[in-house]
This record gives C-alpha cells, structure tokens and sequence, in this order.
C-alpha cells in the first residue's frame, strides 16, 4: 500500500465561525485527500456574509504565507445560484472561493496568471455548502500538485471588489473607514498624511461630530486615552485611541467618511 | 537517539472554549507522546456541559475525516465521579472521551466494534481535568498505533444518547430543534417534507407562535428577510431566514418543539 | 533545490484575537521561514494588553509541552517604545516575547539558562507590529536550530512579574483572585487549605459580601448551585459554583482580595 503525501500550506478564511463543525468538515475534507496538507486558519470569524471585510482580510494576510500556499476564502451569501466557483492561479498563489469579488482584491495584488471554473465537487452535492463540497476538494487537488486545468474549465472574467482609495483635495484627505480591528482600532483609506510631521494635531471630521488626534509614528509614545492617527502594520492611515478603543469611543462603523485636515 | 514519528489525525472537540490554557495543555500532552500527531479542533465552543449538543457537532463532523482519525470529545459535567473514561472502536475510527452519550450518536452510526474503559493516566491524576491527565494520553497513544487493549480494558456497555426524530401523523410533522447554528439557522429533527413541492408555503407551529415558510431548495434564490424551510447540507429540515436570523427572529432554542404543516 | 525542513513545535500566545489577521500573518512568517514548524494556538483571547493574564497562562500551559518547544508570547502595550524584544533559553525551552514580564513566571520556574535582546527584523520594521515583524521571524529561526547567539545579543536582566502567593495568618488565608476561567472558576493565590478536611464548610470573605463554600476534591459530588472550595488541576485553590459560574454568582474580578476562615 503506498500513499502520496505533499506537503503544502492550506489557509482558510470563512464567515462559518469556530462554534459549528463547518470548519472542521473542510479540514476533515482536506485531510482526506491529502493527509499531509498542512492548515492554517486565517479567520471563521469575517462578519456573517461580508464579502468586503473578508477581501480585505485575505488582501491583508496572504502575502506573509509561503509561495505555493492555497488560500481557501468562503464568504459566499450567493450560494446555491449561478455564481462560479473559482479558481485564481497568480504569480505565488492560488486562489480557491466564490467569484463574488473575495478574492479579487488579494490575487489582483499578486498577479492573476490563470483563472479557471471549478468542474470537480463531492458526490452528493448539497446546494448550501460548497465549502465542504466544492471548495475543500479542490483545494485539496491543488495542494496534491494537481494542476487546476484537470480540476476546472478556464474562463476569463471574474467580479472584481475595489478596496477604496482616499482622495487629497485642497489639503483635505478624503476617505472611508475600510477596517476596524478587534482593539477598535479604525483603519481609513488614506496610505499617508503627506506634509503632515510627526506630533502635529489634526482634525478628524465623523458622523458623528471632530474630533482632534495627534499624528504619531507608533501607540508607544501617547498617553492612555489621547486620539491619534498613524500610519499602521498594514500600510493604512489607522485612527486609535492609545490603551482605547477608537471605533467605540467615536462611534465609527466601515464605510463612514473620514475627512483629515489641519484645524 | 531514535523517536517515534506517526502521523495520525488528533481532532479535537470540547466545551473549554479558546480563552484559557486548557485546549492548548491537551495539545501539548499529545504532541509530548506523539511529536507527529497532526491536531485538528473540531470546536471548543459546546456550551458548558451540554452534552446533547456535543454530540450532535461530533456526528455531523466525523465522517468527513480520514479513516483512522481519532476523535477526543470532552463534555464532561461528571468528571472526577464514577462515570468511565472510554474508547470506542468503530469501524473506521477511534473515539475517546467519557462515557456519559458524547460519544455514541457518532460511534454507533459509524459502527462500533469493540469498547473499553481507560486505564492508563499521567502520573498526578487529578480530579477536575480528565482531558489532559487521561484523554489526551490514551489518545495519543492510539495515534501511535498502541492496541487499545494496552491503555483499556474491555467493556461492553456504554451510555446511550438519542438525537430525537420527527414523527409525521395525518400530514403534521412533529419534530424538536436538535440545533441551531451561528448563523441562527435552526435545525429541526425532521429530514424531509414528503409530498410538499418546491417554492410551496407551510405554517410552522413554535412555541411562541405560528409563522409561515416557504419550502426552498437553497438560501441563494430567495428575499431576504423572508423565512425559509430546506433540507441542509447535514440532511436535516432547517428553518431559516434568507440573510438574516432565525433563532433570533422566533425565539427558538434547542429542544423547542415544532409542528410543520399546510396552511 | 533542496530546503531545510525542521519539525518543531511553536507554540503562540498573543492578545491578537482570532477575527483579525494577525494570528496568521504570524503563522505565514513562521512556515515561510520553516515550512516544517508544527503551531500550536496557546490562546488568542488574553484580555488586550493584560499582561499579568498573559503570564498566568503561559505558566500553567508551557510544561505540557514537548522539550524544545518555542513559545512566542506577544501581549505589547509597549510596542514601539524601548522595551526589548527578548528570548529567554531555559531547561528545555525557547520563550520569545517582549521585555515587559510575560515570559518571566513561567520561563523563570523552568529555569533560565540565557537571555538575549533579538536583533533579527523583517526588512521594513514596522512600530506597531513585532509580532509579525521581530518575534514571529525569531521563533522561526530557533525552529530551525539556529542558535539565539546568531539572532540576538546577551543581557543579564529581564523585567520580572511577581504571581502573588498568599498568607495565612491566625488561621485566615489572605489571597488574591488571580485567574478568572471560561466557567466563572476564580483561581485565588491560595494553593492549598490546610487543616481544612473535604466536606468542611468555609467562609469566604470578599470585596461585596461573605459567603459560604464547602471545601471538596472534586465538582462531581455537589449539588448544581452549591458554592465549594477545590484545589484545582493547575494546584490553586478554586472559589467554583457546580454546574455554575462563580465570578458571575459574587461578582469577582481578577485582583480582588479573598480572605477564607473557619465560620
């Protein structure tokens, strides 16, 4: 009896939550076409049915992995309709979830090489989880070294999902809230506050009112409680409240506008 | 210097949730026995001490692991009294845990072919944490190959635990949730409408009320808002509500008793 | 082309939560270093920027580990300030983690053999995350058997946290609650009752009343509701409510003063 076992990195990210056995049915999935797959969770915990806010996860994450690492992405509030199951080979990665624009923001920034249909799926089909039945096995295929042309039908097209960009007219950075992480802290679209110097205070106009925040280099270096804008891991122009929690204390949800001037 | 590297699948399923030290301490003994286990959770979100629910995530998941895999499951409300700590030797996998019906919904489906009480323990038992001091060790043994008649001796009787069925009589199904997930989607113990069409209306009697649902194929071609009845990906009958919340919306918990009939 | 391939286990610990990407881009940095490091989740969920949690957990979770383990523990409110990023070499282990004590009780009880100040980054060292950019790429380079002298420079002092122990003065136990679990339990300073045999009822003296508690060796054998005393599988003593949640029932809170006298 001889078996094939590979060794390659299978990163998940859902919106199923770690409370259920849905994850754990596409690990045991995985497993059982490739017993030396090698999972790692990104997150279950994307807010139910956010396709955003799992884009932008995954465009966050991917990266950091290994070349040839398989990014399963599940997010997927059109399941059971005629949206494709899809597969994204880029430059370093694949790509493995719905065709409704989770992927895109992360495979674009990586390069799309080749991008296919998914064909293959579990005997019984079920019409609400394809994450067991169509996105694990493929997955698993791929991560076996299967190349995806045996698994799926190329196609050419597939949604796009824009992460938005801040604008700077007339000194006033215009942006959106893009993110907010589990300490509250308030990622806007902006990428810098050019001109601005570390330790002025700027205006931030909200829904829900201005408020003034210090630009900082890093949370280290404020007192607890102070607002302050910096420029994040990530690369975002991020509002947080140091030792606080910026998102509650100003009310703040994705998708509010963010306008950034000198007061 | 020569070890002992078997690659076997772990999974694990408990009510210790993520936040303590206790899931990782289990990880840690199995991996001291077997530095090749591979580790799976399951989940470590069971409510506290609820055992029915317990099993019901345990059967859903077994069997979409590979042959082989062994399953540790502790929801142990009885630990440190004279309930037996157990293994189940099925058809296809070994289940561990203790003997008070976690275990069996899953064993029995799958076949069980010999049963026996732990024997084996690590040096210090102590009375409140039979996960780390008994069935992560006699799990990994058995991931290692070791007979279970090693670390047991022969038993041949175990708790029971039924997942109730629904009963049909004069074109009323009388059924109970066994379930309800993070979605808030709710399980009923019935596993088909026979006779009822796709798209079709039916009344749904809870005990708060009746309300009506429309019989669907999947979640994907209705409103959202509206309420919904399909066979899930488990094969159970499932209430739900397209794009939002049905547990919620009805004030259903587990065991709340449902009547489905024609309006 | 051949590539290093090392099976070790590091094992994390970290305030990151697990709705975030930052657990995972630490794993990818990790498996991009050595594709072969085993990751084990200690916990996510310390309370944001709790250090003295933090510590407390890792100390009663190290020892179940295989020797050689790497811990990387990552609870920073310091981040980005002159704290030193630390590895503390003991008996049998790597702890890796910022200079601010959380690694020190556990480290510490095994025995520190060295210390270093890691001088290793990723190229563009962000000051908000060393997490991702300082202590996940220095465990990957222990898990690969490379010597913290390569990575870090030598230093003879760590910051040191103190886990309080309790007094018993006149025949009263002057503790503290210093571990709140999932359950409710309240973990107090105390590890043992001495003088005191199973059965005895206990009074109980806290912050908002006294109460009365029977000292027992184990949960099973109480009535659900009952307040008892227990030495717990991690040797505190254990203020527990059966089949209830104790830190709820008195309104505990981690740091709260606990006296327990004969009635």
């Amino acid at each position: 009896m001889g078996f094939c076992f590979v060794v390659a990195v299978v990163a998940l990210l859902t919106d199923f939550g770690f409370r259920d056995y849905f994850v754990a049915v596409m690990k045991g999935v995985i497993l059982s076409i490739n017993p030396g797959a090698r999972i790692v969770d990104i997150t279950h915990e994307v807010p139910p049915q956010d396709v955003f806010t799992g884009a932008f996860i995954l465009k966050a994450a991917y990266r950091w992995f290994p070349p040839g690492t398989i990014f399963v992405a599940v997010v997927d509030p059109g399941v059971g309709t005629e949206r494709a199951p899809l597969i994204l080979k880029t430059r370093r990665y694949f790509f493995v979830g719905p065709d409704n624009g989770l992927l895109a923001p992360a495979a674009e920034e990586d390069g799309v090489l080749e991008a296919y249909r998914i064909e293959v799926r579990l005997p019984q089909l079920s019409s609400t989880f394809h994450g067991r039945d169509v996105f694990a096995p493929a997955a698993a295929y791929l991560s076996l070294g299967v190349e995806p042309r045996l698994i799926g039908s190329p196609i050419s097209q597939w949604k796009r999902l824009e992460i938005p960009e801040a604008r700077v007219v007339d000194g006033v950075v215009y942006s959106r809230v893009v993110y907010i992480d589990r300490f509250g802290n308030v990622y806007t679209s902006a990428r810098s506050l050019q001109g601005v110097s570390y330790g002025e205070v700027m205006c931030v106009e909200t829904p829900r009112g201005v408020l003034r925040a210090r630009y900082v280099e890093t949370y280290g270096r404020v007192s607890p409680g102070e607002a302050v804008l910096l420029i994040n891991s990530e690369g975002y122009l991020e509002l947080a409240v140091a030792m606080g929690n910026a998102a509650a204390t100003y009310g703040l949800r994705p998708g509010d506008e963010i306008k950034i001037y000198r007061c």
